[in-house]
């Protein structure tokens, strides 16, 4: 007879076996389905959804959890017990006809959207999105009551467990007092040296070769995974099979590129995710944040760096015929440029951080109740001109109606992405304290670098508490100065 | 309350859904799955069959039929009530552990095949084999005893129902009677005309070009499938989103675009299967040989008929260069030519009956203890020899062990071939006398055709018994004489 830990894994072994059909029937829906296959798509997945639902809810699990708590188990068995009872907790603290409206309200939203924000109609997109944000309300104010913190927090935990709004306000008030300025110097220093504009056409058959050779370059394991075409890039499947897509313009030649870097950098974590603990929950990522920080570490620290941009040169130009951006100095400045703009998707990582906090600080309080739906518009354009100098008045379409991510009431999302920058700055800097990283990403083989993130993060798995993982891994807490001094030291 | 019919369609509603799941993971594991995604996916598979097999055997569901025959129901509720009846007495009707053996069984035969077919190696094939067969023959026992057939006619009923061997001793026994001479006969006529060899290599990505025009020609709809690579070419996914495969050999032009001609076959029956009924049994295909009539419609009545294989010419000149093999009286004569061999995949329709019905005979011989594994060898040669005049003697490889089917053990697969082969026949003969077949073919716009298959048997699904669908499609049962005649017709 298992006893009540058994239990829990081999329900949770089932739980991961039935998201691995969804993950590939997901990455097949954006990926690989003509158009009439949606409807019984979704079909199948909501009914997959609501499978696993039940199968995590059911009150025995409930039971198997408090008696499995009063078992001898081993430091990463209680690791995994904790995963287990946070994902079982997260499962069942809202009530169906909730978890009903907020998808039905989120998909009416999100589905509006799309139309509303082309023709920059912020009155028809009004209520819709003040439906999303009540039921939030109604969902945070439930799991607040339910793990004892803030209602934002509780959201916020949902991407980030362990973070919170105290924590965030520091890290972000600290960015708050030196971006600005950082921003104007190094668009001053920037304007100084002006840049060849890359001309197209580029063939997009030629830019997945490139793509190709980058990944390898990094180490993506193509046993374990593919690389295709989705309109909405993402990193998908599961870890001895990751699917990472992007898109392409013949217009642009680094957009795919980097979007590239950046996915292989989700994807090496989890195709190193720690394969003993595969299909439980300590065997997964361990939050947005530090998937973030492990994109970002591959884009942006390893990505952007010029020792590394010198290779990609050589890279693209064994696919693409020379041309004047393509040459040396010009292919690094233009793959370090600085502007400030509307657009958070197409943001640089220096003005980056000034979207999301701007978002942060709505999202907050909005979730709180301080502000209504209603005094988001003004609120972005005073933020917009406070942070990036940029005016959003009556401009909705660039301004608070440019993400999806409120459309379906993903309030606590936001703050992952520049708690990805920062944390893959302090791995960096731990990393530099290590090895010589200039050197290693000169010679072009990265394999040191991937062992340190290897056995620090990807292999832990959530094996340890995100702080505590961040600790063991560089010696501190997440300290915003990394960032800082990663973008000084780039940029000026 | 829903009523029991309701329950019931219900229940097959959601194991639809799940099955749509298992279908486009399957798919995924064939066309696009990297190596090491094999276990994983294994499991996922593994565990959506359990899950299948569980709602589909619930005891519940037995009540709800029992209740839902005392409804009073539309005759096509009552004919979704009969194949709902009847998938759930094949899934109740096997005990778990019998189930559990021939699945460890077969794969360990089928496994072990993949290598001892290549060495030729008999004697260490027929042990694993005989477990097959052995646990087939329990199989086969239990099905007969719950639907009072025969042991083959039981398993045979698993693919086509209402076929039974009775029948399929007349239908073969007819075809056995004209066939060799036939053959002789052909042959010889042929001889006095010598083919020019096609000269490849043909790139891969043209015959792919290729295959789509003749696709679209074909009326497939490619906003409700795809066509993509994969080892064993096959016919998959959903009804709203087909997947057809095929692969490619530089060296052989025909091989692959016949391939995406029969799947195309396939494709068109699944893509329009009766919409009003989608996720329920009833809107299934009604058959494996009344699949495989529409795959070989498309294949061999249409694809080789003279008329398109000249349409079928300009398409392949569109997209490689002339030369003499490709001269139209070659290029009909070469997708016409008739060669008795050993290899069944590879064969003509002429010599393709024999194949079948030499494997008809002696698994039901195997299935109904009449012979035993070490007597195959034996009798294969000796059938081979009286069919096509080949020897097999101590050639496994090319005689008793070149099929996957019985490894597995699927006996009662191999007659649906031959069975579809004489429905296609026999409604091409229907189609003739409605409409003016040649020219509609010569026209190029085979819409009546397809209008005419739509009608009379992709959109009945399984509203109707096999043998009522034939009678109301054709005018009689099936009758093996419009086979014989359209063998006749077009290669003497
Ligand atoms: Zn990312
Ligand atoms: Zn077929």
């Amino acid at each position: 007879m298992p006893n009540a830990y058994q239990q829990l894994t081999h329900r949770f072994q089932r739980l991961s076996r039935f998201a691995h059909l969804g993950a590939i029937a997901g990455w097949d829906m954006q990926a690989m389905m003509p158009p009439k296959g949606a409807a019984a798509r979704g079909e199948a997945l909501a009914e997959l959804r609501l499978l696993r639902h039940q199968l995590l809810t059911e009150p025995v699990v409930g039971d198997w959890i408090a008696e499995a708590k009063t078992l001898p188990l081993s430091s990463s068995e209680q690791a995994n017990l904790h995963e287990i009872t946070r994902q079982y907790t997260l499962a069942t603290v809202l009530p169906g006809n909730l978890v009903e409206a907020q998808s039905l309200a989120g998909s009416r939203c999100e589905h509006a959207w799309r139309t509303l924000r082309a023709s920059n109609d912020w009155a028809s997109f009004e209520p819709l999105l003040k439906e999303v944000v009540s039921l939030a309300r109604e969902e945070a104010t439930l799991r607040a009551e339910a793990t004892g913190v803030s209602r934002y927090d509780a959201l916020l935990n949902l991407y980030e467990p362990g973070m919170n709004s105290a924590k965030l306000d520091t890290l972000f008030g600290s960015v708050k007092t030196w971006l600005p300025d950082l921003i104007q110097e190094i668009m001053a220093r920037q304007a100084r040296y002006p840049l060849v504009t890359p001309q197209g056409p580029f063939s997009t058959s030629l830019q997945r070769e490139t793509g190709l050779d980058v990944m390898k370059v990094l180490g993506f394991d193509f046993e374990a995974g593919r690389l295709d075409i989705s309109a909405h890039p993402f990193c998908g499947g599961v870890p001895d099979d990751v699917r990472i897509t992007t898109r392409y313009s013949e217009d642009d030649l680094f957009s795919a590129l980097f979007g590239v870097i950046h996915e292989t950098g989700h994807a090496r974590y989890e195709q190193n995710l720690p394969r003993e603990w595969r299909g439980q929950p300590v065997a997964e990522a361990r939050s947005m944040g530090i998937h973030e920080s492990q994109s970002l570490f591959f884009e942006m620290q390893v990505g952007r760096h010029p020792l590394f941009l010198k290779q990609l040169r050589t890279l693209v130009l064994q696919h693409f015929p020379q041309q004047p951006a393509l040459e040396e100095d010009n292919f690094i400045a233009w793959n370090h440029r600085v502007t400030p703009g509307l657009i958070r998707v197409d943001a640089d990582e220096v003005t980056y951080p000034a979207h999301v906090i701007l978002r942060y600080e709505i999202e907050r309080a909005l979730v709180e109740g301080n502000i209504e739906v209603g005094d988001i518009p003004d609120l972005w354009n005073e933020k917009m001109q406070a942070s990036l100098g940029l005016s959003t008045q009556n401009n909705y379409r660039d301004g608070c109606m440019q993400d999806i991510h409120w459309t379906d009431g993903s309030f606590g999302y936001f703050p992952t992405y520049t708690l990805g920058a920062m944390y893959a700055a302090q791995f960096m800097a731990t990393i530099r304290q290590k090895m010589d990283t200039d050197e290693i990403i000169h010679t072009g083989d990265l394999t040191p670098v991937f062992n340190w993130l290897n056995s620090n993060i990807w292999n832990k798995g959530s094996l340890l508490a995100t702080d505590e993982l961040v600790k063991q891994a560089t010696g501190e807490s997440l300290n915003p100065d990394h960032f800082r001094q990663h973008l000084i030291t780039r940029y000026l």
